[in-house]
């Protein structure tokens, strides 16, 4: 759906939430394939038996993928991404665990570089069924002013 | 492989640079198929011959993954992921574009918090055929101390 | 999304359009290791060029997927699909064609068995670039009934 | 395997019966992938137990394309699919479920815009392990007359 | 199909050849990703153009799964694979070329150690459109004879 | 990694392990859409258990694409493959079952027709947590000879 947002529109704190995602032994396998990182912390059960964390854990790159992937359900043709900020995985994703990702409307600001542009913080928080933050990090989106719009 | 290196074993300014990896078409149907992902941006030929980048861009996420990905030759028993800082995307990504990353040991400093381990920024890049930089972000490490491990 | 609609919430005409999608060679790969048909017709470019349709062409299980596929952007809550009538292919889907879906409510009818429940059809059109069709369907659904929810 | 048939040679009646096959988690992620649809019946093990079906359900596309997939053993270069008509999934699929289809000779009947074809109505009933019907559908053929050939 | 054969019922020099399939690219990303194997053989356009064979060649153990898959259309319940000898690739594959398998009886022996089985050697070569040989091996089966079945 | 090993090089004896990799039943799933073979003894699980082995088992064509793919981690740009020899599966692969590759350097040999080569033999053989080999091959490389690239 594209839902057009001027950056005068975005209100701090705003928040919605994506829908659910159980990640599954395939995302991992596919993930691997995908990235090419098949280290056997996501790949070897017999070796993560031995490990303190004890099972397979998806790959940091794929829980950032899916998490960022779950809320793209709604487009702004008036804003696109500059970047990244601040990305953590405080707990580990294992096969079983489902997912979502909660984006709230952070910090508003001026872009120095681009007056006709207001800098949205999204602060994008991914959780997993026990209520674990398995993912927070913060993008940095550019919107379009209104009034340089005119 | 693994290669064991402890906190004090990294040296500021040294660097390594990963195999080269020609993007496909293929690998945005999969990235889309895989995060959920199925913007114009990425899908639709006819839209994006519309738009001023005039053609199919890869998923942040997906640059992100497989330039990551690339990196993944050499596990470091003594050390872990803490997060990534500042992650961009300078330039598109196309099918057809061949990337490869390379990896910088930037600061060295304290971790507040552990004292068991020193803090290693890996300062990745990944860069097209042309030399344009499509990717950069700072990877942080916790890299346990040879003099804790003692 | 999610967004609940009653029997009496559908209005006959109303129409809705999805983003379009550029299907690939991969995609035909894809569905072809996923549904078993590895018939030449989709999958040797060699013989298909000596046959009247000239190149290799997507599977009609792959069109109806992905044509059904792209109208999957909306969740109502009241309504289960009872099933799909008059599933036709007009026109051939080849590798780069961009498709969309166009789903217009058709007939609003009463469901002989369950009275609790109303007969929505939804007209589902897929067409080309070329604005061809190349999917048509009509997929019913039942819809619980307002006044049988009080 | 290519076998010629013209109309003449189908016998209503006749039946033959595909091999088995398990449907897995992996399906699931994949046909998601593949069609673009992420609803939470499909993907979500958490919501999906809080419902009357318990469990994730395979979407009904992807049935409709590995129980047709699987009876794509045989070619007939005389016959071309027309479409599907009655499409209906009486009974969910899980992941672990496996399901096999029996195609069955229905009606033989003229096609009245196309003299040299008759038209040929395959009944298409997949099963699971339980032999519980999962799809039904009615394939509708065109083949060539043997007469018309001549 | 199921086709039950028992030792005695096979021919030297009998032949079957399979359909044409054509190798795409999103084949050698889907085999990298399943294999592992990431080599800029198979991966990096920009680096094997400055090669003498000038573009990304197919994994060998793909045209090996792929030119055996071709054949995999009837099953004889009396055998089993044993192995596989002289495995050879003469001439590479590329994306865009079409290949498919030829399968002949070769020798057929006794098994030293297993009186009750004969051993079936299968020729399988796979060639591409220009007739060229890109895969060759010898499939032993173990064939159940059929005075050992009495 | 490149590492450069002319054939004089090479010692007899000399041997490297893999990591491990737990094969999935997401990657049977993969490897039957890949190579295009469903037969049952890898995708029906019902028939698997009216069968002496219980259980679906890998191909034999993913245990060798997976097995040699595990080795592909060192690229030497002075040897190329010749082909395979000897290869089976002495045990069958289970999703679930943990795999690793040990390369072994066998036989030096001159090669007849190539004086400027000499043929190693590397003796790839993949086992399974338990220590059983589950694939067995002898990898036969061409290595440029340091005497004959003076």
């Amino acid at each position: 759906m594209e839902r057009e947002r001027y950056f005068e529109d975005y209100v701090e704190g705003e928040s919605r939430q994506s829908f659910g995602r159980t990640i599954t032994e395939a995302d991992i396998v596919i993930h691997a394939g995908h990235s090419g990182d098949f280290f056997p912390h996501h790949m070897d059960a017999e070796w993560c038996a031995t490990q303190p964390f004890g099972q397979r854990i998806a790959h940091g790159t794929m829980t950032f993928a899916i998490g960022i992937g779950l809320t793209a359900t709604e487009i702004n043709p008036r804003a696109f991404t500059y970047g990244y900020e601040r990305l953590r995985f405080p707990a580990p994703v294992h096969a079983g665990d489902t997912i979502r990702t909660t984006v709230t409307i952070g910090a508003l600001s001026d872009d120095p570089k681009r007056p006709a542009y207001g800098r949205v913080t999204e602060i994008c928080e991914t959780t997993n069924q026990k209520g674990q933050t398995v993912m927070y990090c913060e993008h940095i989106l550019l919107a379009e002013r209104r009034e340089a719009a005119r």
